[in-house]
Formats: C-alpha cells, structure tokens, sequence
C-alpha cells in the first residue's frame, strides 16, 4: 500500500502540492447509496480554510471543491470517490528566494536528501495544504459514522490552558463552537487570553505551539482490534501524520505515569441495564477495542517552522547563511494548531469510518 | 492486510495466546543471507521476561525459542521466518474464579462484547505475552538495522522522573544499562527512589504508571514518507499497540506546546562538511523523515490493571460484584512499564528496519 | 487495499467512469527524478483510442493527458503522479433506454444487485473506457523498466490464428508493428483474412472473440516472489482484471496437459559463459521467478458484448424485453481484443514495474 | 503486505520448507464463534497427502494436523488461528547429490539467483509440500462458505479428455467423487484410460500433465469488486499461484476466442420469480461480480519436472553434467495435476471466502 494512502476499508488515496495544479483525494471504499452532501463537504472544506480566521495565514484561496467522480445523482455509486479543490492563488515567486535555503525545522532539508529534487514552490507536497483533501474526504466519513459525532477544541496555545467543561453535560456548547470560537476555544475565559497571546506573537513575527483535544462521542463497543490496530494505535498513527503534531496521549495519557492502578482503574457498573464504567480514564478503549465511552484524546502541535524573524541556517551548497522572512509578504500561522481543529476531527472520522465498516 | 500484522517489507505476523500451545511470530520480508543469531534472540527474549528481576511478575517461564521454518544454516533464506515459543507454566484454574467478571481497566469486556468468545485463561490473545513474539522478531530487526543501535529506559516511575543523560556522550553507559540496572534506569539515583517506591506498591497489592523513553541512534538520513507514513506516525502506531501504553511523544513532544517557534526551530549547521542541526527540538525526523539526529521518543505507560485489592465490579450477568485478587497467587507486575523496555525497543527496531528496506 | 488499486510498490490507484468528468490515475510509488516524457504517455493513449482504427469504435474522444499532481520541471518527484483524462465526447442520451434493461452478458445487472445503483451511462465505472487510466499508468511504468521492453500483438481472431513468427531475430519487425498493422497483427496474410473477418462481423452487427500473446522481452533474472506472488500470478491477475478477457496461460499454457515431462522440461546450458536454456516452454519463469529468458504469454477475449442485433432479455422489473441496439448508432468495436493490446502491454509493464522495484 | 500471505479479509499467511520442522498457516481474519472441526480439515489435508492413491508420489508423512493458536473450546475466538504440520518423513540425503545440480524446470536456478541461498532439501520452500497449509486453510474457508460447494476433478490427463457431465444435474455423483475414483475423475470411461496412461508413464519414468476444472456452487449474487479485484482475476491470481499450473480460463475461456457475440452472450431471462442466464458462457461472473451462476472455470498443469530419465543439465559451476534420478528411490508423482485437486478446491474457497466477508 502506497504511503499517500490511509485507512483499509474505507480508504483515501490523497495527491496534489501547494502551488500545483490543486489538490485532491481519491475515496475508495465508501459504501453505495450513501448521499454525497457537497455543501456539508464545502462547509467542512471552508471551515479549515486559512484566512477563515485572522489567526490562521491570510492567503486567499477560494477552494472550490469538484467532484471528479463515484457520484451518480448525488449519491455515491461504490465507485471510488474523486474530489479535487484547484490551486487559485499561486504566486510562487516568494518561494524563489529561499529555494536553495534549508529552513529551519522545515522538511525540504530532508526532502531533497531522500529524492535528489524538491518542489519548494509553497512548500510542495510537505505543505500542510495537503490536509484540505484529508478535511474533504473526513466530510464524507463525517456522514458515515453519524450518529457518532466527533468534537476537537483548543486545549492550549502556548502555556494558557484551556479548562475542562464535561462535553456530555454541554454538548450543545460544543455543537456550537465552530460559530461561537474564533479560535475552536470553549472556555471563553482562557480564549481571550490565548486572543492576546496570539496578537503579541503575531506582532513579534514568531509563533506558538499548541495542544487540541477531541472527543468522538457516542461510539458503538467494538471499534478497533487487539493488536496492531488497536483503536488508539490507528488515532496515534492518524495524529502524528499531521503535520507539526509532536505528541499523542489518549484518556489520561501522560497523567497516568504518575498514577496507582487503584486510582486510574475504570469502575464497572450497570447503568440503565447496561455495563458502563464509572469512570473514564482510558479514554474509552480497551485492549484496542472501544467500550462505549466517549474517545478522548490530545495532539501537540510545534510552534509554525515558519517565522518571520531572522535565522542562521545553511544552503544547499552546506553554506552558512541566513533566513529573513518578511512578516507581511511571507504569509504564515501564528499557531498552526488552530488550523488542524477540523484536520484533527478529519482524522479521526477516517479511523472511525474504516473500523465501523469492519463491523 | 489482517490486524495481527506489522510492518509492509519487513513484515511481522504474531499469533498465539497466554495460556494456549505457545506464542509465535512469522517474518516475512527477511532479507536473505543474514546470519540469525538464535542466541541473540533469544537474550532479548530473556531480558522481557516475566521473572527477571523482583519487580516484574513471578511467573516462572522459559521461554525457550525455536526456529520452525525460514533458515538454512543458520542464515535466512528468504523465505518467512517463524519463531515459536511453547508455553510452559500455564496453570489456568486461579483464572477459573474470575473469568464471569469484568476486570476493571482489562480487555475482557470489550472482547466478549466484539467477539462472543474470550479464551480468559491468563488474558488469553490479550495478555502482555504476546509481546514476546515482538521482541523476538525485534531481535531480527536489530541485527538487520546495524550500526543503528536502539536504547530504550526508564524515564519515570510514578512522581519520579530520571534525569536527562545525554546519550551522545555516554554511549557506554547506555549500552551497560541492561547488566547495571535492575529496572533499566540509567539515572541512579532516581533509579533507588524508584526501587524504593515499587518495594511500597507491591506491598500495597497497588501498581504505578511510568514513561519509557527511546532513543535510535546513528540513524541515516531518508527513513520514512512525506504523508501517512511519516516515521514519527509508524513509531506512534508501534507504541500504541503495546498493550497499557497510553501516549507517545517525540522530540519535545508536549512540551512544545509552550514554545513559540523561534526556541523551538532547529538551527541548521555545517559540522564535518555535513549538514546538521544544532538542536534536536524535533527529535530527529523533519516532514516525516529522519535527518540523521537521533531519534527520541517516549511513551507512558498505565499502571497495572491487576491489582490484589478489593475491586467493585459487574459480572457477565449484569450483576454487581467484587474482584479480590492475591497479592501472592496472582502474580502481577506492579509496573508494566518496565517489562515494556525491551518490546518498545523491539518495536521501534521493526519500524526501522522496515523503513530501511524501502530504501 | 482498496479494489480500485493495482500494484504494491509501484501502485495505482485509478478512478472515473465513461461519461462522468473523465477517468484519472494516481500513481503512487514512482521513483524521483524520473523524465515523464507526456508525450510518451499520450501516443500510448492514443494508441489505445477507439478511432484509432476502423476496427475499434467510432467514438471520437480526444482524450488529452493532464498531469495534475507529482512532476515538477518536468521530472518526478516522489510525490503521487496524478494523470487525468476529461471526458470529451458524452452524449448519454443513447443509454437512455437501455438503462432498466439488463445487458446481455453486461456488468449492468450485477452492479444493481451489488450496489443497489447504477451510472448507466456509457457503462459508467465498468465501461472499458477506465482502461485508458491503465494505459497512461503503464506508459510511466515502461519508462521505468527499460531496457525491458513489452510487445503486445494479435495472436488470433475468430478462427483465424497467426503464425508464430520469432521474436528474438525479428525484434524490429515487432517495434514497427504499430505503424505497419492495423490490428497490431505481426503475420501479415492473417492479418488480411481478419481484416476481411472483422467488416464482414460489423456488417452484420456482430462481433467476435480474439486471442493476444504478450513479450516481455530481456527481463533480469529475479523478478517475482515465490508463493502467492509468483510472477506469473501477478500477470494473471492483471490480465484477467481487463474488461472481456477471459482465460490466461505463460510459456506453453495449456498445451502443457498433454506433454510429457521428457519433452516440456527446458534444459539448462552454457551460453556466453551464462546459464540459460535451450527451451523455453515454461515461458521465461520457474518457481514463479524469472528466469532470464523472454516472458511469453497469452489472453483470450470474448466477443463484444454489445452486438446490433435483436436479443432477448429482461428489464430491472423483471419482465421479459428485448434489446435492439443500432448498427451506426449505438458505437462499438466488432472486436474488443484489437483495442486490448495497449491495456495487456500496460498491465505487463506495471507487474515489471512492481516487482523491479522490490529488487 | 509480505509475499507469503494471500487474501485481505480471509487472510492467510503459509511458511514452512519440506525438508524443515513442518508446514504451517496463520490465518487472520476468521470469524469468531465458527466450529473449528479439526477433523474436516484433516480429511482435507489427508485427501491431498502423497501417497493417498499410488498414483501420487511414494512419500510416507502422517501430516497431523496441530492447532497452536485461535481455537478454544472449539470454536474461533476471532485471534489468529495457526495450524502446523509437522515433517515426519525427512530423510534429505537423496537431495545430497543434486544440490549443486540446476535440476531442469525446477526452481532451484532461479531461488539462487534470487537469494543466493537455497535449502535443497527437497525442494525447500519452492516444494508442493507448502500446499498442505493451503488445503488445512481451505478446509476452514469451505466450513465458512457453506452452503456454497466447491467441486474440483481432473478434466484432462495427457491427450485424455473426460466428458462434460452436468453438475446440477449430478450433484451426488460428483459429492461422491473421492471415494468413487482414484484419480477424482467423474468420466468412468476416460478415467480407465487415463489410469493405463499413468501406469505406463510411471514405467517410462516420465511424467504428464493435466487438466483441473472447478466449480463453484450456488454461490451468492454479489461477490467480487469491479476492476482490479474481479472474482476472476483473484481465482486467476490463485491458481497461477500453484507450483507447476500454466493456465487458467473460466466459463468458455480460451473457447471464445472463435465465437461470435450472438453466441456467447448468455440470454437473461426470468426463473421462479428470478432473474437467471439461459447459457453460463461466462462462466458465473459479469463484470468482475458473481451473477448466481455456478463459477467454472479450468486450470493447466504441466507435467511433473521431476523425472527418472537421464537428463542433460549445467551445475552451479556453469559445467555441463547430466541428472539421472531413480524411478524407485527419487519419489514422484506421474502426474502432479492429481494431488493439485484439493489445493485448487482450497484456494477457490479462500478466494471465495475472503469475497463473502466483504459483502
């Protein structure tokens, strides 16, 4: 299996780079007579769109998405699914200067080792511009997995921190974030701050790092296998093929170090004729199986490679130089965790999809 | 590709159950000609298991390893691998009592819940066991993905975390810690406090969580793919599957969240007419693929779920009961975590060695 | 692996239906830095193009090649290749009233019952118009494994079968077949009775069923795995995936049953201070592995299913109908074998292409 | 996925040599709760077992069968099932004088080119004796798949053709062919014929080939995908994967070559309230999807490599030298494509049960 490719039975084959033709995905796998709903995909695509908020890059791309293919009266016909969102706003010449510049912590150091070429145009295909195929094709395993929802949030920016607010008591609250949130921040008080936060770091031509925490909400028991595909091996490895992500904890993650079994055990009980746990801290799976819990679980993400601010770095003929971008032109995130909300509920919806169809 | 399958060119397939015949794994993808060391093999076997040292269970295995197919003359033929393991102490009636009860924080629920059948005799499919079957084809990986060298320690038991040891300069030290190191700890005084605290737990019948951290080093430049299969999302994968593993972090992993970029960058530098990175904020891997940095990770790990206390709890009837586990009978480790060192290593050895075949 | 793939290393993934936007392929697992010569790619398409010959159908399609993804200055750059073919020539309205009568010998009947919908139009997803995405796939692939070369060509029609005519001595005969023969027929007084076989077939709209042998000529030794990916299983797969095609056989095929051992043995000698053999009835591969000698094998095709003539049949309410397409107006090839010659060389090169890069 | 493994939901993964500890499989993917009747599958493995008719090889192995993981109480827990099969009979030394001999249309030329090792005992991995992990793996797949049967004969040996007896309307006749022939040939008359022609063969020390057709029956509308997984191509792909098979077809196969479309297109008509075919020319399959119709389809075999007759041949040297195996001491079968009935009658019912999981 090629690696552009996720997922086993519902499957996604992405393609495309930033300042190419456009980007695309290729579903195969998803299931007959499911209506494909274009608006729900287009508001999906809208929704991660940079320049939705002035938190996120200002480049302005409309991003249309095309159905290519696998859709025959508005419903999928078992065909594989096509989308394609073309490129709009592609001036590359910003790129011209730093192409033969290796930028820090940036990938196209260790692109051009592993291919002897390197599209650096807007990034290529190391751009996070590729994550707009993965939103587009998670709006359809959106529709797919319903009624299981799926809910990812700011948890922090920076070293603010977000409180935790119970989704199952609030979950109109979190229905409503996308609207209600600039930023994806339930807690209103910590999005204020991170507001600031993220001005000043915008002023100062740097960046920040972040933390998302998402939810997938009323999951059936079952989901995911015992070994290898554990349900949380599959999110893990979903996770940290987003880019700039550096961490993946699930239920209590790295808060269990430090815990007694007596306390991190989940309590078995009958509820409503039903087994449930009194608890929930590991996140609703067990043995790589879900057991009807909600699934929680939380992504780092590094601050945006990309900062507007002088740096030492080398070129392609290993000569020390530097790195100025300039804070206006050389468009860029202050915080790329903002952007991977919807990247991360995305995701998360493949994995879902593709385990749920094992059923 | 079945969900007891590991790795694409490099292939592993494990099989086999805590109390059945014996625990096995297939190799697929060896690479002909390599010398297989069996007594090799066989010490990283014996260093998993179960009875090494006072703070892992008691249970008394031998584990000793047989080649059933796949090298001629000691050397591989290219045809698959299969190690086997026979089970040798399996007295499965102390399973007998609990085997109509839900363990709290244990697979059992959700297997019969998936499956309508659980083997409960000691975990069945479930149990830990299964992971020597992936230290021992580990064992075939290391020798493949020589000079590169594999560490993995303890970082963390409960509250007590060990200080940083710069491998770079204390290689030997590293490569001592499985002969000077009853729990694998390289820090030595964290590594008494550690002592002292699993000496308490045991006594308690409680268990503690803990932090693994791993390090590959000398690794080449050019290992891993852009997209899904980026090296960092395949090693994520590997430590979620170890059973109790709840995180997995990479380089600065969570604690970039706090950073802004301008800290978190890694300078690029000419060192040895080689391009290099001053820092290693990213935990050697850029886009997905190494940069010749060693690589760092870590992964926390739950305490225990088999505790010898009085556990509320519901039983396949839907009836609320208790568990009462003896703290003599039932052996257990009081900290998964440090049995899980070497399947860690063997994963991130798996994960290597099948990146490096694609090259 | 989703069903719309084909190939592991080497992989493509193709998508679209005969009269949607048009057919496409991502091709993931091309080497970098290889030259995509497009104009290579689209004379192969063009060799494939219904109009290309009286024989084929008139459809008039001009099929331009688009690369949508993965070449940047020209060259490969590990990123998927994407290649997209818009579809030009749709008018559906012929289909109109065939769309709730079942094609006799048709994929129409068995997609309904499978998926529950149906894109009638120009036989959607199962037209053989999703071969072109083959065709272009496999011009990439040809690229790659030369010196390797693949000839397809007209081994027999109807009744009437070619002569075997030596491969070895008469290569340049063979790379000038496409310009010499209209029906890719090496043994030219063959070649005139099915001329004159396939327009009197057409005059009474009917068609009929051909055979086609395929070369793949100076294939290192090597190539292929030993059990379930024998050399000769993968071409067979990719043969029988090809629209009408309906049986395969390698070296003597099925002219073996009634040989002896005595005589079907290939002996082994010295040539040139290298093994080869003196035969070549196994066609160029033992234990599933090449073995240096040309890869001779052979597909056979069903007659076109669409024939003008009044059928019997039955619609999708299940009554009883007939089925009365029009000579000049309902477009088909009297003879699909004729067009599948560009398809089986595109197959051949993808197997090559696959299990080269495994070497 | 690693090259010894066939299937994707149904999944298998065989390894073992002749000469080695035994043979064995690790199938993935069988449902829980299904009744693991050990001693069906051992009347399959026994059906196949040399030695079972003294037309196949003289070989004494008791093949018992062992289960080493997957099955409790009987049934499947939904965990890998392993069976192994040990090798009894292993006395290597006749292979001594052979093993620096490339034995004509044998594998061992290529396997040292491919690896550079080969296990030459006999035959190692590239021996029909891996098969037997086939059969054991069919067996279950069959124990799935019902109420769908699968029939394979003997349709061919030598010049010898048996009849066509129609299946639907002698089911008992052929649910009785084990016991009733030796030679699993339903035409008595053809089977008298070709019993004298194996007898004279084995005298000559030469060897023949054969013919094996299969049918599947009643199988559910529905099974197959349309383009690259077509339920011909994955047979295609199986039965190619059997040592010593050179062809496969299915319905008319090569047969249609020579006939028009108003012949070979099979007529839709309505039957009890169903929709059926008049004729079964395609052999049960449109578009790459089952239509009810039982699958037919044939496969070659050539005749056995192995032969007592002076054979003239090179060494690993590149020296000319000459081969002269023992009719009474170098056991073989006359005639391979007897002992091949139960491995196609296998490998049809994975294909078949790996297409049912799916629906």
């Amino acid at each position: 299996m090629g690696s552009n490719t996720f997922g086993k039975l519902f499957q996604i084959t992405t393609f495309g780079e930033s300042h190419g033709k456009g980007i695309g995905v290729v579903i195969d796998g998803c299931p007959s007579n499911i209506t494909i709903d274009l608006s729900a995909i287009q508001a999906e695509v809208d929704f991660r769109r940079p320049g939705f908020s002035e938190h996120t890059t200002q480049r302005k791309e409309q991003d249309r998405l095309e159905i290519l293919s696998g859709v025959f009266k508005g419903r999928s016909t078992g065909a594989p699914i096509t989308l394609f969102i073309k490129n709009c706003d592609c001036d590359s010449s910003r790129y011209d200067k730093i192409k033969e510049v290796y930028r820090p912590s940036h990938a196209n150091y260790t692109y051009l080792e592993k291919y002897g070429i390197y599209d650096h145009r807007g990034g290529g295909r190391a751009s996070a511009r590729e994550t707009v195929a993965r939103v587009a094709a998670g709006a359809i395993a959106k529709q797919i997995i319903a009624p299981v929802e799926i809910f990812a949030y700011i948890k922090q920016i920076g070293a603010i921190k977000a409180e935790d607010i119970d989704i199952l008591s609030n979950q109109e609250q979190y229905r409503e974030i996308r609207t209600n949130s600039q930023i994806n921040c339930i807690d209103k008080k910590a999005e204020k701050k991170m507001l600031r936060l993220l001005k000043q770091i915008r002023e100062e031509g740097d960046s920040v790092g972040g933390v998302i925490e998402c939810v997938i909400l009323s999951p059936p028991v079952g989901l995911g296998d015992p070994i290898y595909e554990k349900f949380e091996a599959m999110l893990a490895s979903a996770m940290l093929s987003i880019p700039a992500s550096k961490g993946f904890e699930i239920g209590d993650g790295f808060g269990v170090a430090s815990m007694r079994g007596s306390e991190a055990n989940d309590t078995f009980v009958v509820k409503e004729h039903q087994v449930s746990c009194l608890t929930n801290h590991s996140g609703g799976i067990l043995g790589g199986i879900t057991n009807g819990k909600p699934i929680i679980f939380r992504v780092a993400f590094k601050p945006t490679a990309s900062i507007a601010r002088l740096q030492k770095t080398v070129n392609i003929n290993k000569e020390e130089t530097t790195l100025d971008l300039d804070k206006k032109l050389d468009r860029h995130d202050p915080c790329v965790a903002i952007r991977a909300v919807s990247v991360i509920e995305a995701m998360a919806a493949l994995v879902t999809a593709d385990k749920l169809l094992y059923k």
